[in-house]
């Protein structure tokens, strides 16, 4: 069975348990405007007029596309009835719904995650009209139930590539720490990362300009911006951020190291005291993530360790989510900011892949951010590989 | 000046031209959902949290955007006012608009132009309540118009692009049509042209499934659909449709053979007439297109070309601009059927770039499509490349 077989039967299952009569894809162009969950649905193919995917909780799997597309959507072995058109899909649309006569039709809208968010609103406007002369235009409701679900509940071979992705963005740290020297720039250090990434045959996990983000003592931009002409140098605290994709999943690592002065054995205390309240924020949220938590309670324990210690809370949420893309929607380990939506008040489920990453500056040294990445098992949270429990020492 | 500085000058002009005060793209989490107008604005980077970009007719250029993004935003040399935060966007969005008190907000939500939809439904939703208390909720307008005009009129530099991958393109049809050999499968000659771009350094300009589309013989599927088993025979019409993206710029081009049966030195008559017929519709559609025409005026020429000579119309537009995207939007070559909503009714402009693509089947043999790439100038439409104007001949 394909990756994508295995996401239409959980899908049906999901929709079965949350008493969803009908998910309705609708979408055109997708090359132009993709909307995500199709790469749950149809992987990395486009359609391009406007095309109905749907899936009922009894077991229906209705592609309505154009006829030029016909074939290709049967050779993916998703869709048991593939109805083509050549000029207007209104009318099939009208006679499949009217068929399959749903209480709730779920639409691919959410505010609060962007990975259930695939219908725009000229679309939805659109579909609003083909059904203006039906009851079924007044029984549309938001499909983030089930797409969080979807998303969030990997299956074991889902879970295999995010694995690998997470052994290789290992492999490439140590070599990075090994290669690394004083004097080197941000950008030098962070184009050899990319070099392995290429030689692993691996994408990257989100946008180049800034994956790896390296940051080099007191001076480099944190966040979202990528390395600079800033050098490596004695005394200042290195900061990765790094993800690859593997095979469609991602990681989404941070690491941090310490360049030595002259004389120096370890790092200053200063130093040694950051990462320490770093690392026992992540392991305290990680033990605390079971199912039927809620992400915002996860958030509170890691951000008063911070607070505690005496730093500044850290600015973004503690974690989020991570699949077929770094940060993937639904439940959120996040403080209740009006940015996060209802994200932060969702819970953990089973099977759910999810970053811990807090951060904070320290004065004079640099930033220090930690990332691990655990999935969500019977017995809680689980690291996928050894998390970072010490400072790496740059000679 | 970079391309999307370029774009942003026009962008400028373009809201003068049609009197908008302002033009608002509110994204957010563009790694999952993404407005295409981002390429042209930000060009490949991405936006995390709740972004506004906007820009206005006196020439204000004004990021919104969370606070760890500011210094990459910065860095694209776009915006004159970057406003950054951490928690809320609403109030910084209503204070900025309230100072540039707009009669018009135009926001990227389009029924006919995919490529000016990256508003989701839900965002709009959002924007709206954030509005809620001000008079701007009400002053949200459709910048399709906006859109239509930044993309569709091409800078020197993007047709320079343009062109550039045009020329890959005929380069590898070259080398295909001396490499394919009977016996052959679709999906070899395929894989040789997926090698060819590979080795030009450039990326395809669509989905690798079916880029190239190859169709050998009268029983290969014709349409969106991959390249399949089907093996090169003689009497065979070999059809291809093909792009290449080079610097971010597609080129989108069909291409016609015909595999010599044993004592054949031309194909036969019908093959012939079959080609002549789809040859004529181009040139007199090229010819009847300049600035003014209406997109489905181009279209019925050629359509009346195909149906004036017994065979059926083709089941799809004429053409489309071709951009950034292979099928870009704004004004079709197009009938007007319910799915290509208003596009066919829109107007040629200086700038636009086109495909030119009617298609027939000759029963027994195959399909036969060409397509041409144009531009609109001064002048009328004028190729990029020499047209095919003669089937190529396999031995």
């Amino acid at each position: 069975m394909t990756l994508i077989q295995e996401k239409a039967q959980q899908a049906i299952a999901i929709l079965k348990e949350l008493e969803i009569d009908v998910w309705l894809t609708f979408v055109r162009e997708t090359s132009g405007v993709r909307d995500p969950v199709l790469d749950l649905l149809i992987g990395p193919n486009d359609l391009t007029w406007q095309s109905a995917l749907i899936f009922t909780r009894h077991g229906d799997r209705i592609a309505i596309v154009g006829n030029l597309e016909k074939d290709a959507v049967a050779r993916l072995g998703i869709f048991d009835d593939i109805l083509g058109y050549d000029n207007a899909i209104s009318n099939l649309l009208r006679t499949t719904l009217a068929r399959l006569n749903p209480d709730r039709i779920a639409v691919n809208t959410s505010q609060n995650n962007v990975h259930a968010d695939g219908l725009t609103h000229a679309m939805y406007e659109i579909l609003r009209g083909y059904l203006a002369d039906t009851p079924y235009a007044e029984r549309l409701v938001s499909a983030e139930p089930v797409i969080n679900a979807l998303r969030g509940r990997k299956t074991p071979e889902e879970l295999a590539r995010i694995r690998r992705a997470i052994e290789i963005t290992d492999e490439i740290y140590q070599k990075t720490f090994a290669f690394l020297k004083v004097g080197m720039t941000e950008i030098e250090v962070g184009a050899y990362m990319q070099k392995l990434a290429r030689e692993y045959g691996v994408g990257l996990a989100w946008s180049a300009e800034n994956c790896p983000a390296v940051n080099s003592g007191p001076g480099s931009p944190i966040g979202h911006s990528g390395p600079t002409d800033i050098k490596v140098e004695r005394g200042h605290i290195l900061h990765f951020d790094f993800g690859v994709k593997y095979e469609g999943y991602c990681s989404d690592i941070q690491r941090v190291g310490y360049v030595l002065r002259e004389g120096e054995t370890e790092a200053p205390p200063e130093v040694q005291r950051g990462f320490i309240t770093i690392r026992t924020a992540i392991e305290k949220a990680r033990a605390a993530m079971k199912a039927g938590a809620t992400g915002n309670s996860i958030d509170t324990i890691a951000r008063e360790v911070i607070t505690d210690a005496g730093y500044p809370e850290y600015p973004y949420a503690l974690g989020h989510q991570m699949g077929r893309v770094a940060h993937d929607g639904g439940a959120l380990l996040g403080p209740l900011w009006e940015k996060y939506g209802d994200a932060p008040k969702q819970r953990l489920e089973i099977g759910q892949v999810f970053t811990i990453e807090p951060g904070l500056a320290v004065a004079g040294y640099g930033y220090i951010g930690l990332e691990e990445d655990v999935v969500i098992t019977e017995n809680g949270a689980e690291y996928f590989t050894a998390p970072q429990r010490e400072i790496v020492l740059i000679k």
